[in-house]
């Protein structure tokens, strides 16, 4: 059986360009012993693709190969089986990549409990959740009554960071590009108050939100609410430093801010990334299952249709186009 | 009996001027039971005093009040005693201020073991050691066999952080301002390499005395050096911010590196003071001793004489123009 998949055949530069990718045709193989067929029908588009595409030694995970298929998380049906594991209908989520349909055996991929849908699991139980779930309540470790700003808080991770700590009893203030996503944060998802960051006089905005000032801020976007922010940061106050999305797309990376408050109010500044905490990831899916049955974690995504929309929709990310969690639709 | 003390009058801007300072005398008081006198014989000079000086609501400690005896840790001995824990002739470390005697009830103050000098309890056993432990052992964790780079490193406590990593089995490098003060930590301190930040191509040279990465950095200075190796740190490294002391005497703190590396090699960045640990202390000063007696922490102490030479003499923190730990003999 043919499909269609799309491979990454040029690095990028400054954005993501339609040139970097080939969609290709290829024909199903025959199954040997231990593998199955998956056909994907949820596949996930995430801010640290361009990160993969990049070839950076220093990087946190091997870039995409040229020539290989694209990288990303998404949500397959197992429609058809010669491995004991995994039987025809199966659901899984994991690593698939941008395909209709993949070979596997069964590494890295979760098998999905019946009844959840494959939007909650994409904008919940994989990479935007579990982010959300990793920094703030293992990197951060909230305490009821703290207040909490997360910056680009209308977007996957930070609607989840939101309301991970709205759940936790802290004050939540979360900063967002337009006044649409600001209302969804604050009449939707709880949030004690969304500012937009285009608005005027942003860093007061920010001091009347978090009046007692900041103790824990979770980092998504960089650009000014960072320096704000940081100017407003309680003594022992937690950073974590999850996305700087508005650096990402320029080659003059912004300064950041002069370290000396780091020794007065003894702030803890802390970078991670979830391929460090693979393992952790089955624990991590099973609490934020248990928010999400409480009806405590709330989601909206944003649809793309068929394989081909992912290479121009991917752009989306990085100009705050989308409204919710990315995804295509195969 | 009449003794001399120094009170701090005014509030510093960006220099420590002898104005901001005003010399008494005053009698000794009629000892109260429970009370004793003490003779200062050492008194400390530390980077931490120009903060100590400021009114920030957001500092660690509150400042010393205006017309109070300036503040300072020191070695003493007491004179006379009304009692029962502190004998005449028991020798005492503790914050004691800028005095040359003073009555105490004995809270906050150590009595010091016999045999020990009043140098080795400046440089070693108190704040710069202190200093040195809780950031390098406690807060960065270090293993045997990775990198250490230590800015301010001739400095009382950069010098302390460099011998203690090399006791770990650290490679270690430091970077220092003159090169009379790199050849003593490459031949005294047995550092691995010491660079001279004035020099030409520092990041080529950091580059090469750190082929593999820095996986810890000791902060002491901001500066160029922050830079550099912020930009050369491996994956997982920690960062202690201990001092940014380029940026005390100016009112343009130079920007902090952009936070994008902070994720991409997941730095932990913890800032911290000494008073957050006092409960701490008397377990690290055993340790510290230990090392101390091992031989393996060397020290030079830069003395001045007499009380009134601190107040032009702290300046020496600022310019560098110390060669030791800055200290007072009265």
């Amino acid at each position: 059986m043919q499909y269609k998949a799309v491979k990454l055949v040029k690095r990028p530069g400054l954005n993501i360009t339609p040139d970097l990718f080939e969609t290709v045709t290829l024909e199903t193989p025959d199954l040997e012993e231990g593998q199955f067929l998956l056909k994907q029908t949820h596949m996930s588009l995430d801010p640290a693709m361009k990160g993969w595409m990049t070839d950076d030694r220093n990087s946190y995970i091997p870039p995409v190969e040229l020539g290989e298929i694209m990288r990303s998380s998404g949500v397959a049906e197992v429609v058809e089986s010669k491995h004991e594991g995994f039987a025809v209908g199966d659901r899984v989520v994991g690593m698939i990549g941008w395909t209709e349909y993949a070979v596997s055996d069964g590494q890295g991929l979760n098998k999905l409990p019946p009844g959840i849908s494959a939007e909650a699991v994409l904008c919940v139980l994989s990479l935007p959740g579990l982010t959300a779930y990793q920094g703030l309540m293992e990197i951060g470790r909230p305490k009821a009554g703290e207040t909490l700003v997360v910056s680009g808080a209308a977007g996957s991770v930070g609607s989840m960071v939101g309301q991970l700590a709205k759940a936790e009893g802290l004050t939540v203030v979360g900063t967002a590009g337009t006044d649409d996503k600001c209302r969804w944060l604050e009449d939707e998802l709880g949030f004690d108050k969304a500012i937009n960051y285009k608005s005027d006089d942003l860093a007061g905005q920010i001091r009347e939100a978090a009046p007692q000032g900041v103790d824990l801020y979770f980092e998504n976007t960089g650009g000014p609410v960072q320096h704000i922010v940081f100017d407003h940061m309680n003594a022992h106050g937690r950073i974590m430093v999850c996305g700087m999305i508005a650096d990402y797309n320029t080659d003059k990376p912004s300064p950041g801010p002069n370290w000396i408050n780091i020794i007065k109010r003894r702030l803890t500044i802390t970078g991670f990334t979830m391929p460090d905490h693979w393992n952790e990831v089955p624990a991590m899916m099973q609490k934020l299952a248990v928010y999400l049955a409480e009806g405590k974690l709330k989601y909206r995504a944003h649809k793309l249709e068929g394989l081909e929309s992912a290479i121009e929709g991917i752009n989306l990310l990085f100009t705050g186009g989308n409204t919710g969690k990315l995804m295509v639709v195969l």
